[in-house]
């Protein structure tokens, strides 16, 4: 770990501006929590340490960062709940660590509207638990809701295990408010269900990784509570091949599932090892929610069974929630084996037991344990790599090239929902091409003339 | 009409580049075809003439078109079918009119993927058509389906009839191929469902009028045909208040019809004389589509009746065809009685009544007629003004300003589905304020730095 340096004039100068003018308690420069801020969940640490922790508790407060720092020129990271998984929040040396996590508040629902108003702190959980009394949720559905913010949910696009049939986060947001690098608070997009004023800067924003400007308010488009009935099937299939092609099956059958999650073979290993549970080969799990749950749940039944599986199909709850256990257990099955790098590439949904094939196949030619998980509805895959040193090894990162450049081949991208952060960076000019990199450099330039926006993430320069 | 200025040496010069690199008979300056580029349906027509029309037939005519307007400044004006309301593709003088119409090749279905890659020039009635076959179709619906091409959907953000239900042109295209102003072809977005490495081009493309690149291909996301039986309800009302108030009641009790219009009482006077049918008040035209449609449809119609609607439900399709035909004689039904401006609000759903009120009030402190007909479902309202002039009169233009103002003080926007194009562009800096009018003209200039393609439109200048 670094040392704190002792505080330049300058450094001075910034805490002073910035303490005159933010509320009570917004500014720290507690060493643990400088500390903290270095770090989320990429496993990524930012060399040097931050000049200041600012947990924003209003707009003002982040306009008056935003004009502190772009008077100084000093860089500023925003971050929610540090649960990001590129890298794209941490922040390094001279910076200043922007938290929104205490602008949770959810500001208005509106019934007749079917949208509601949220500061960007508010854990996706928890918004979902304060719409559904009102009979309503919000879609986006990454695995780490429990401890997401939505505004680090739109600042990477986040999908989730429901988005095949619920879409991703940018379906899901009619407007932002954003402030710019200057300071300047726009509100973008529309309360509206449809608009075409200029340019669709809210969509822009959204999978933007704090490069652009701070989002500190969101308007969101929410659904009415699905009426349908919970249908679940667990099924087993000797590999990850038949499985793959499945559930590519089932979506060509034109059966839309709310979940068709598929853990590979090695992570059935490490799931059977930490859970003591008999599952071998791979693992489908499919839940429905329609109307007619019970008679799509049988028709992908069939399809399954069809490549090999053995079916299992319930509607009971807690016998549902037991199937559904092996996706979620898969985390802290693979934690408990060693330190996990979860990388997310996404290939169309014809290619995904190609993809599959070839992760095993990495895995075995650099002797690193690769499991894989698929969102097998669309297409994203989490080949995540479980290996006991501190930091992923260079076959690791060998591997991981390997397959990144694989999803490219397979008219892919390299990052499904996590983002590119400063993870993949090195890898975002071979998917974009020359002329499109520097095209979004350009756009960055008029976002953020002076570099300030959290510099070094996404293109790594 | 203004005459052809006789050709200077620089126009000379641009032909004489044209010529050396087209497909075989894709450059024009007959003065039939001149004439026609001038001209959209929003009724506005260009000053001057351009000095060519490049009927492209290939990605590369395209590139040579935008790499020779690019070396002599001459601006580019991208076309469709020509069917626009806004004024987004009509070419003045010393331009060139780009048509995309012959590009009109479905290269790709893909069933495994639901997708299919096409050419901007197809309509979007022949690319349905054409998916018919393979059990799929494409969402947008504009009520000029049959006459608008797939590259124009994609330049207004079309929405139409279904898009509450089945979202906005946004939410059904993947990835485009895009020539930028200098003649680089950049491919954006992806062919997978999810994908978030940079910044999302492909939404910012959609919706920008030709402003930002030419679009040369498309990526959709297609939909499985809908399984359901079609279930339709023609209710009348004494007015529009209890039909709007009605209408947001059907989407407060969390049904989610497929179409959901309204038509107001003006535009009700207009049909009865045009149609020869007695029709009175205000009226909705409602259909479901789902598996449980009849359900839907008739818990539609409860709500519809608690207002004061006399409805007549019914899965005849003979009848159904009938009563959607009120809404589909509206446009001849205006144009039969004047030349007619058709405008394009979107407010939220809640406040939707208010703006029909308003609508109405308009036109009777002005003395001009206002038909306003709505997709309720969204809260899109299609106020058109109805003259006997050649051109809309200064107290149209007045009523229309105070309908654009209304609209944004009810939080909603000036355009929901049409453009801003040449028709709005004065109204812009209101909607979008100063600081956002001017970042998105800085994103218009990293696109475009050299301000050829389509200037003028959007912005005005």
């Amino acid at each position: 770990m670094t040392e704190t340096a002792p505080p330049s004039t300058m450094t001075e100068a910034v805490l002073e501006a910035l303490a005159e003018g933010l509320s009570e308690g917004a500014l720290s420069n507690d060493s643990a929590e400088l500390s903290a801020a270095r770090a989320d969940r990429s496993g990524k640490i930012a060399d040097g340490m931050p000049i200041a922790v600012v947990h924003a508790q209003s707009v003002e407060d982040v306009q008056h960062v935003m004009r502190v720092a772009h008077a100084h020129g000093i860089p500023v990271v925003p971050r929610g709940a540090g649960t990001g998984l590129a890298g794209a929040a941490i922040a390094g040396s001279n910076s200043i660590s922007l938290s929104l996590l205490r602008m949770n508040r959810m500001l208005e629902v509106n019934a007749a509207d079917q949208l509601a108003v949220v500061e960007p702190g508010i854990l996706n959980a928890t918004l979902n638990e304060q719409l559904e009394p009102h009979g309503f949720w919000w879609a986006p559905d990454p695995a780490s809701r429990a401890i997401s913010t939505v505004g680090g949910n739109i600042a990477t696009n986040a999908g989730g295990l429901l988005c095949a049939k619920y879409g991703v986060t940018r379906e899901a947001v009619l407007g932002l408010d954003v402030v710019l690098p200057n300071g300047e608070l726009l509100h973008l997009g529309h309360r509206t269900v449809k608009g075409v004023t200029g340019y669709d800067l809210a969509a822009l924003m959204i999978g933007s990784e704090g490069t652009l400007g701070v989002v500190v308010g969101a308007t969101l488009k929410l659904r009415p509570l699905v009426p349908g009935e919970l249908w679940t099937i667990g099924a087993e299939f000797p590999d990850e091949q038949a499985a793959a092609e499945a559930c590519a099956a089932v979506t060509a059958a034109r059966i839309r599932p709310a979940v068709m999650e598929l853990i590979g073979s090695v992570g059935i290993q490490l799931l059977a090892s930490y859970t003591r549970t008999t599952l071998q080969g791979a693992f489908v799990l499919l839940q429905t929610d329609d109307n007619d749950g019970e008679q799509t749940a049988k028709a992908a039944a069939e399809v399954l069974e069809r490549f090999g599986a053995k079916v299992e199909l319930t509607n009971d709850l807690e016998r549902s929630a037991h199937l559904a256990e092996a996706r979620r257990q898969m985390m802290p099955a693979m934690e408990a084996a060693g330190n996990v790098l979860v990388e997310d590439v996404a290939v169309p949904r014809s290619r995904m037991a190609e993809m599959f094939a070839f992760c095993n196949d990495v895995g075995q030619r650099y002797g690193v344990t690769v499991s894989t998980v698929a969102h097998a509805g669309d297409g994203n895959l989490h080949p995540a790599f479980v290996f006991d040193e501190a930091e992923p090894t260079e076959a690791v990162w060998r591997a991981a090239d390997e397959i990144f450049t694989k999803a490219i081949d397979l008219g892919g991208t390299l990052t499904g929902e996590h983002g590119v952060g400063t993870l993949k960076s090195r890898w975002l000019r071979d998917e974009l091409g020359d002329a499109q990199y520097e095209l979004q450099r350009r756009i960055k330039a008029a976002f953020d003339p002076a570099g300030i926006m959290n510099p070094g993430k996404v293109f790594g320069e």
